[in-house]
């Protein structure tokens, strides 16, 4: 790691608090930016939409993905957004959604602050011009992970929302470090493919257990620049990373749906892979299989979504409270417990239904022999990962 | 149909033409907006961006998904757009992407013209505050259609992001009139389910044939607000809806990847069907009946991808030319017709790779057989939707 020749904007950051509201609205008038996020609670998909302001988020890199991701979460009124990136806007990023050309010269962090205070001025914007990957920086970005909640705790997540393997390796040393629950993001150099992925400490593959299946190399835009030439991108790819990456958020933190442990998205095919990375026990991160010891007997589906058994549980419930049995008829007691039933129903309101669903043979739930465990093929990509630590 | 009251606005609509660039520049430098999106060729993904520039869409409907599609168009410099909606931005609207408070009480369209000049003035931007399901308003919407192109001919696509049965039905009746491809948008009122699907009149189900599998009932969002509840949505399922629908795009108009007949997105499970919808033989609009006589013999893929026969043929061509052959060995011709092979391959650049693909068992061929026929169980579907016309 480098040290910085200056200091970091986070030391005399502007901390955007705008007026906030007593409690959010579910009334339907023109006036009310939330009546139709409210109303996931009378549809049943939601049980507290209004625990969203309780939560924190981390974006680290305001770029392609990341700038939507944020604008995404400040419309869903989440409590608070701190955000990290060390670009500034340049008109060669408007092919992408979000910035505008009026702000090119601004910080992405300031220009991002700027537009989401207005869009929403109940979200506190803490945005930060910094490189994380810079030493002295690095350690001020650990202290905003375990003190940036609302309550000055831990934050809720992170997201990566990176261009390259330097910052994405010093987002993974930092929350292996502090156990802290974080989400991975990346799109193609062809513009064509991305990828969301939920990152548990010890639970789930880190960065270094294998770098995710998209990212193409170690390389970031600033260098391919000097070298005349540049990835292509696409609005659709980066804003669908991003919609997949806060769905994904939004599933996680207001409990609801199954959380994926890892999405694709292949633009060519229109193809969405899923699938589950356990981590390797021959990951070089020492952090890394400390945190495997520590959750090893963790268990995916009550620890990540504590719903599916509830869902089932009142499922289940239902069932035995059936009409009145004239007859004396006794049935032996369904003898499956809850929790295998977790993952085959998505519990939604009464009167609604859902046009389609995955289904059951795909809908795998997480268990140890279905983990996906890297191979001695990794070999080398750990070896130019270390390399470039 | 009613008639409207009031005069529509396209009679005095503005014209908003920014400066035209000469050509689309792949110089990389900070000041170039298009050249992540030329690197496209240099990946091999697209042959000629650059075509972008002749196309014209109509986009119906700039709500939560119509308005996020037409800023990516814009950002991905589309010769021309043309805009329709009959209402004003709302602070009720702010829980999805593009709109912003200070443009509350502007219509939709003048409020997203002005937003996108600024992104992109080299797109011609025509806004229309209008409600095409009125009589005097459908037939300049059907004008539009044959002379809004670039050139004064047909506009290449009409993409309907509307969120009622009426306008769905007034776009299916113009584009059967005037055999015009359309594609389809729509996102469930419980805001986790969306779909997008490609309409060729007489090739492809109609609105008619069967309505989309998503939508949810033939009530649109004034007549829910003035009953005081209202549907749910959430910025993350918009996002994605616009992403497959402009990714769709792209893809037909730029002639490159597999072009999806039919995709839809169950947020839930992060499940993604893809399928083929074929027209009915017993469809009640006489013209769709008209059309699938006209195109009794369509091939999709030559249709639709014929860039797909032309790769494989070029695959092959690429076999054919091997090493000397020193030893006279001589062999078989590849008896596989190209046309065959069509949807087996991806073509890429040279050294560049695509992280997963679709397998093929999945990825079936348009085949009549294959052709999910719309059943009897439609009828009281379809009286419904008489009813309203």
């Amino acid at each position: 790691m480098q040290r910085s020749n200056q200091s970091c904007r986070s030391s005399k950051r502007q901390l955007l608090k705008g007026k906030k509201i007593d409690a959010m609205s579910s009334e339907v008038n023109d006036m009310n930016p939330y009546s139709r996020l409210m109303a996931l609670q009378r549809m049943g998909i939601v049980k507290n939409y209004e625990d969203i302001r309780n939560y924190t988020v981390i974006i680290v890199g305001v770029g392609g993905v990341g700038s939507v991701a944020a604008e995404m979460l400040t419309r869903c009124g989440i409590g608070k957004l701190i955000m990290y990136d060390y670009d500034t806007v340049e008109i060669a990023n408007m092919n992408r959604l979000f910035f505008q050309p009026f702000q090119a010269g601004m910080t992405k962090t300031d220009a991002a602050a700027q537009t989401l205070t207005n869009i929403n001025p109940d979200v506190v914007m803490e945005p930060h011009h910094c490189n994380i990957t810079l030493v002295d920086q690095y350690d001020a970005f650990m202290d905003r992970i375990s003190h940036g909640g609302m309550d000055g705790g831990a934050v809720n997540l992170v997201l990566s929302c990176v261009d390259n393997y330097g910052a994405r390796l010093a987002i993974n040393k930092a929350c292996l470090a502090l156990d802290q629950p974080w989400m991975e993001s990346g799109v193609a150099e062809n513009a064509v493919s991305g990828h969301i992925q939920l990152m548990l400490p010890g639970r789930t593959m880190c960065f270094e257990c294998a770098p995710p299946l998209v990212v193409a190399d170690g390389i970031d835009e600033k260098t391919l620049k000097r070298e005349g030439v540049c990835a292509a991108s696409l609005p659709t790819t980066m804003g669908m990373t991003a919609g997949m990456l806060v769905q994904n958020v939004l599933k996680y933190l207001l409990r609801f749906g199954t959380v994926s442990m890892y999405l694709g998205y292949n633009a060519m095919d229109d193809y969405f892979p899923t699938m589950n990375l356990g981590p390797s026990n021959t990951c070089p991160a020492y952090m890394c299989l400390q945190r495997q010891e520590q959750y090893k007997d963790w268990d995916c589906v009550s620890s990540v979504m504590p719903w599916k058994a509830e869902e089932a549980a009142a499922a289940a419930l239902v069932e035995v409270v059936h009409e009145a049995n004239d007859w004396g008829i006794t049935c032996d007691a369904d003898d499956t417990p809850a929790e295998e039933n977790a993952n085959a129903t998505t519990t939604i309101g009464e009167g609604i239904s859902i046009a389609y669903e995955r289904s059951h043979e795909l809908q795998e739930t997480v268990a140890e022999e279905d983990l996906v465990q890297p191979d001695g093929d990794l070999d080398d990509l750990r070896a130019q990962l270390a390399a470039m630590q």
